[in-house]
């Protein structure tokens, strides 16, 4: 059954990504907490913190089933039906502001009738990095690797993949993109010319291959040298990560609304974070650069 | 008019809220934005940032009409009607962890149908208090002035007010109060035996007290010595200020998702924040006193 491939591979999946990045931070290790939900189901949350690389981080799979929450019916505009879910989810905050945050998700949904045949079913996910300076070639990296498992997959079509990331990480109120983007897919279904099989090849693929869209941005910013003035703008920048997840971010709304687990939903925000009333960059100034590529996101690839 | 007495009204208390609140900082003043709204209206807002005593704070009034938006349309269930309105809103973070936070709003608003007739008016407010430690005599001093100044008032129910305030800041998500609460009330309209004359006079009253109640709060614990572990849980808390302030209060969210000016929204937010993953503090100390208030709210007077 594919739910139960894609769980066995996404419950390794996150041993491979945490010994890994734990490896890089070389400092301290991830803790898991192994919650249950009461309607069904629960999940493995693995966070790290105060590490000398990452400052705060999660690597969380989960796997919840049960009645569909009224609140998710009227989203999904279906009635009375069964779900399960399973999904990695992931979001790695660096200490150094020369490093970029980078999140990731990728996601399996069925729906059932009451007599348990399975009436919809989809994947979703993607991944996407928010530098706060901007290092044109680590940009072009991430995508190229984004671009790379999506061109071997035939379901796959990085362009619109890419504008739809571009799309969802919008803090709309600041007329700001989240970061610099990478994929993002959902409601991704059999067709009468792709099959689930399709799907999971690329989702497989392409969850295996977030280690190394991101780590060797790590490896080569991690040990650069900064200055408080450059903490300050990652933490004023983290702000408006905030800012998306708690205003705009449907995961993280749809979380609080209906009762999941606060500490691995809200595992996703920055350890230290600041707000500044209008604060705008000096002229001409790397911080500037960063944000008019925000505000006018670019082809990386 | 009501709504030129009410805006004289709070543009001169906006003077006299800055002033004292400058006095009581010593290190500091208040900077001025004037801004415009396009389809009508603007405000003068006021940012203190740095001070000895305020880290980061707020006190704005605006005064904006037009047509009413879309969105406010269907959420007030009226039709295509204009609108006035105007108000007050202060929200005050102090560096010190043993002085509380303080957010005060008093608003007043009209809609109008085509013929420019008022076909609806009410007043709004409140005043309410974050503490980061339990000072019991704070929280019953702050509590008292809202009584009292009820009290003298026909049309004002302390009992109900302070019940709302408890209802709406709260932060469902963590079964937790934002903090001890004051008052808050909304749509108050005259009736068969109250006037809008008589809200005026309370909301007037309401509004010229609130340094009554927080002033001496501030004097009396802003001269405290604080750890550094008191300043970490004071950030860890106004995370979960954030959190309402950007999840629940429908205030923010109706500015942010109508293109209100955000830096007056956001203003509201504290300079430095801290997200920890599954904070708890330790058993019996003060900081746990303090949570399990905000998770049972009490009856001060």
């Amino acid at each position: 059954m594919i739910k139960t491939r894609f769980y066995d591979f996404i419950k390794s999946l996150q041993d491979t990504i945490t010994t890994t990045l734990e490896n890089l931070d070389g400092t301290t290790t991830f803790k898991e907490d192994q919650w249950n939900r009461e309607e069904g189901g629960g999940g493995f949350t693995r966070v790290i913190e105060n590490g000398a690389v990452f400052e705060k981080g999660g690597v969380n799979i989960s796997e919840v089933y049960g009645p569909l929450a009224p609140a998710m019916q009227a989203y999904f505009k279906v009635g009375d039906v069964d779900f399960y879910a399973t999904g990695l989810s992931l979001v790695i905050h660096p200490v150094n502001p020369q490093v970029p945050t980078v999140h990731a998700n990728f996601r399996y949904f069925e729906m059932y009738d009451k007599s348990g045949e399975v009436v919809d079913s989809w994947f979703g996910g993607g991944l996407d990095l928010t530098p706060y300076y901007l290092y044109k070639e680590d940009a072009i990296h991430f995508h190229q690797v984004c671009k790379t498992v999506c061109n071997r997959h035939e379901v796959a079509d990085y362009a619109i993949f890419k504008k739809k990331c571009d799309e969802y990480f919008h803090n709309s109120h600041r007329g700001e993109a989240r970061g610099i983007g990478g994929l993002f897919y959902d409601y991704c279904k059999a067709s009468d010319e792709h099959t689930m099989e399709d799907w999971l090849s690329f989702q497989m693929d392409m969850a295996t291959h977030f280690l190394e869209a991101y780590v060797p941005i790590v490896e080569k910013r991690k040990e650069l040298s900064y200055t408080p003035a450059q903490r300050d703008w990652q933490e004023i920048r983290r702000g408006r990560y905030v800012e998306f997840n708690l205003v705009h971010d449907k995961g993280t709304l749809f979380g609080l609304k209906t009762n999941g687990r606060i500490e691995s939903i809200l595992m996703s925000l920055p350890a230290h974070v600041q707000w500044r009333y209008d604060h705008h960059p000096e002229p001409d100034s790397p911080e500037e650069q960063m944000l008019e590529v925000l505000k006018n996101p670019k082809d990386w690839v």
